[in-house]
């Protein structure tokens, strides 16, 4: 039986195809590709496959038991963590790709100097054809930030604060172990000490059970009232109503997310108007990139080899902690 | 005769007069403050000091033959150099403050951001409440940057752009003399050469005869169309009615202007209106961060001690050439 790969992906070009291919012949497997509107043909296809490579909760939903490792394409894998029915074979491996680090750490930079120099506010100026008022106004050089999550997302705000002068950069994981970029990592217990001197706080940490509902009301309260949140992992991680009150309320400086709870945000909904909140439709990390895509594409095929070899997954999902 | 100052500022706090009035007193002078509210005062108490410490070409024309030295607290000092008769004393030294390099290079990284990734496409989107519509976009990561003018603004915003991956920034300066933090620096005769290659164009050029209409319409037409311009320098280097023209054709993919020609900009003026810019009313390089103030503080104190000792001046502006 010949070895398929399943691939449902819209953003491949012609030379990703070729990088497939390429890797794919060498190693003895057959890639199938299909675009996101054929999701019938890609359906029928998967049940004859060993690899799917997408991201599509509702293809996996249909793959065979004969499927051995989904590898998806996003960085967030909480929608096939959270529920394990979603895999017909338990032991079929899901590996994920922190492609996105660069695309969504050039985000937080853009935001972060957006609430420190009171963009939103001069452009509302701008926008009534308004001179004048200038505001006082803060710089990340010479400034501290605490960054939840030191993963490939954190690592790459760090590193890029550090290039714009930052003068502390503290991390936040699980474990609490030492990384580069950070002049210091703490574990996420230690977090409630952290909150009174954050005056930065960047936040991006995967969808867990243990990171839902991360920053409560009691927390969002720890912060000084000059403090600035931003989310780019998952919008859950925040208690949203008690974040609103505070932006309203004047109890923190501002915010800006790039992830909300729920995705898409009903039209209704309050967080379009809070005050000094910058909201963007979780953009900061998608595939509108080439870097992002080509990346992605590289870490397929590494992972290709590494499984054609037997080896290890280097992109393996621990599904039960769901990162 | 007593050695008299004449302090006429807005933005000194009292850790920055008793920073003042210790260097001050050390080599015999006595500094005298003025808020900007206190013309009166300040022109009469200018009779009798040989030093002023101001940005106010108005009280600069009230000073007597025997002031000695005028140090502006601007970087940019234009209104001085293109009028001479503002100087009573024709020997009269005249500094300018080069203290908004890390502000105004901030404010550079964040536009560029906006440009790169269309965030006025995504405020606009967010303003209605609309989600979806994920656009391509870039990065600073691997780009290249053409920075006009390797001084304290151009040097801070190419390390910041190094410091965020960027591939390559080539400055360009009247000299062309090599500067760290570029990895190339041409002389200005050679922009017709870049503009071609040129998919950052960020303007950082003091208001000088050299500098005026400086991106003339047939250098704009050089850039490529998906090119981004941003100035921070003086609204004269640009032809503006030929960039509002290309920004709305569709001839180049964007532009930020801190600076234009007149400012204030007028209501009606069609600027306001111009697609794809980002307006700012020349707040880059205010007043607004702490840094910027401290470092105008120690930059006067600094050339004070050079002038008590008879030593050059640091900061001294050759008057002909205009920076």
């Amino acid at each position: 039986m010949s070895r398929n790969i399943c691939i449902y992906q819209e953003f491949l070009t012609a030379a990703h195809k070729e990088q497939i291919n390429r890797t794919a012949e060498k190693l003895g497997f057959t890639p199938h590709y299909f675009t996101l509107e054929q999701f019938d043909e890609a359906r029928e296809c998967l049940q004859s496959c060993e690899v799917l490579y997408a991201h599509a909760p509702k293809l996996m939903r249909e793959a065979p038991k004969t499927l051995r490792w989904y590898c998806c394409s996003s960085a967030g894998v909480d929608p096939y963590c959270k529920d394990p029915t979603i895999f017909a074979n338990p032991d079929c491996l899901l590996t994920n790709t922190n492609a996105y680090g660069v695309t969504i750490a050039e985000h937080v930079i853009m935001v972060t100097l957006m609430l420190l120099r009171r963009m939103p506010e001069y452009e509302e100026q701008v926008r009534n054809h308004g001179w004048g008022n200038q505001r006082p106004i803060r710089s990340i050089r010479n400034n501290t930030f605490t960054v939840l999550g030191t993963g490939n997302i954190g690592s790459n705000v760090a590193q890029r604060l550090r290039g714009m002068g930052a003068a502390k950069i503290i991390g936040l994981s699980r474990s609490g172990r030492p990384a580069a970029d950070f002049d210091e990592v703490l574990p996420i217990s230690r977090l409630d000490e952290i909150l009174p001197e954050t005056k930065n706080l960047i936040m991006a940490l995967p969808g867990t059970a243990e990171t839902v509902g991360l920053l409560s009301p009691e927390r969002i309260a720890l912060l000084p009232a000059d403090a600035y949140v931003i989310n780019v992992g998952r919008g859950t991680a925040i208690h949203q109503e008690a974040l609103m009150d505070a932006l309203n309320g004047g109890r923190l400086a501002g915010a800006a997310l790039d992830v909300m709870d729920p995705e898409p945000l009903p039209a209704d909904h309050p967080l379009w108007n809070t005050k000094n909140l910058i909201l963007t439709p979780h953009v900061s990390g998608n595939m509108t990139l080439g870097y992002t895509c080509d990346r992605n594409v590289e870490m397929f095929c590494e992972d290709l080899e590494n499984y054609a070899a037997g080896r290890p997954l280097k992109q393996l999902v621990d599904r039960t902690r769901g990162y």
